[in-house]
């Protein structure tokens, strides 16, 4: 007789008990690097200066440095994929992504608006994600079947009913990006008002209830791989700038909703040249 | 025989124990308003919308008249002029100009970097400036012969040795100031590299060393008044976009600089269409 093979898109639930393992992991990942954040916080920290002419400090040099060791370390099978250093067996079933410092610039002026960014892949699906502010001591985690907290209160988008009422935030954009500025002023004008915002804290406070949409252009994996079990969780939506799911490959930009409901609509506004 | 008149620009100097008092009541003003901006932060608050669709809460409403009340009973002899409601004997030697909630939309979202203003006019010259974040708790006082203060401990501004190397932040644009953004553009080609910034925030980082520029465009009196004393006896030098001291009466942009010595060039940058 024959049997059923399991589907493919069928995946092993992880189980409640390794689930709070990792959990707990993260946080205490997010502890050690809340300390060295705090350590550099508005002090002189030596600075050199990629291809892209964009800052990396000790900060994220040692930051990223402590994450690696300590993944390594207690799941020496997982992989790592982080900002300033190569890839680490990134085709194992487990890979960490991360960002030291997500927002170096607003780090070294003295801004308490940068974050660590934490996500982890399972199967190459984005399960558990931490943001975490160490000044101002915010800790944002969302994991797949358990919820999304701020500092270990359970948080929920909130769901605004129309575009037309939405206060959003873009952030991450060079001054002068022509070429995408009438995207995004299509859904400024189409909204109730838009500010310059600061990723990834935005994506935060709209997983808390505070914004309704974030967008930003030409992030990186490590810029996103916390957001979706940050803000699905929380009741909202991120996607790319087409409705995809993120992954570890997504080539595109990020946009997410407070209320899942209105994507599709924010979709057709961003991607409005296409065949109009 | 004639006897000399006294110079009409010489002022009678603040005795020390005069400047102390109103130091004293300026920390008292801003420990009441903390509070008030505490307890509605990130909660829902009522809010309408003024004429240039900006808008004001029930926590700038509320922050504007806790601080009325207390200049009205503490010194009644002096004059008020806020963002809120009208002007009370702004003919008076002494007039506080106050902002309740400096950033209100920044408030509404939920960001930590909105502020209360308060500034002190005497005989039409600032003397004395409290820019107060009030979540997180950080508090900026500077005052004329007395120095500046971040939560009680003496700040500098640094000195940036060239335009070239300046880190600057701009705020309070509006997304398409096309016919502003030219000056600007100038000043961002000339320095290292340039954000997008959160007035009056980035004043008090200026004026503590971690930034060595912030532009704004189109403020008004209660955006400014707090920033010629904070920055200015920090070190650094806070004019209008032609170079001018802030007044009651300023009727342009703001700039500031945490190296004086560069203020003239940074002037002909955003002047740079003149006699050209």
């Amino acid at each position: 007789m024959p049997t059923q093979k399991p589907m493919l898109t069928q995946k092993p639930m992880l189980t409640q008990k390794h689930g709070q393992e990792l959990i707990n992991f993260a946080h205490q990942v997010a502890d050690a690097v809340g300390e060295i954040h705090r350590k550099y916080f508005r002090q002189p920290v030596s600075t050199e200066y990629k291809d892209d002419s964009s800052p990396v400090t000790q900060v994220d040099k040692e930051s990223e440095t402590r994450m690696r060791e300590m993944v390594m370390a207690r799941f020496p099978e997982h992989g790592i994929l982080g900002e300033e250093f190569p890839p680490h067996q990134t085709d194992a079933e487990f890979v960490w992504v991360i960002d030291p410092v997500d927002g170096t610039k607003y780090f070294m002026t003295g801004h308490p608006t940068f974050a660590l960014l934490l996500g982890l892949a399972y199967q190459g699906e984005f399960i558990l994600g931490v943001i975490d502010q160490a000044i101002s001591k915010e800790r944002w985690l969302g994991a797949d079947n358990v919820g999304t907290f701020l500092n270990g209160k359970k948080i929920n988008t909130r769901k605004c009913a129309s575009i037309e009422q939405c206060i959003i935030a873009r952030a991450g954009f060079e001054w002068h990006t022509k070429g995408r500025d009438q995207y995004i002023d299509k859904i400024w004008q189409a909204t109730h008002w838009a500010q310059w915002g600061v990723a990834p804290y935005d994506y935060g406070l709209l997983a808390a209830g505070h914004l309704d949409m974030v967008i930003t252009a030409g992030p990186l994996v490590h810029d996103y791989a916390a957001l979706g079990p940050i803000i699905n969780n929380a009741g909202g939506l991120v996607t790319d700038w087409f409705g995809n799911k993120l992954t570890l490959n997504s080539p595109n930009h990020v946009v997410a909703v407070g209320n899942a409901a209105l994507m599709p609509d924010v979709i057709k506004l961003l991607n409005f040249h296409e065949g109009a």
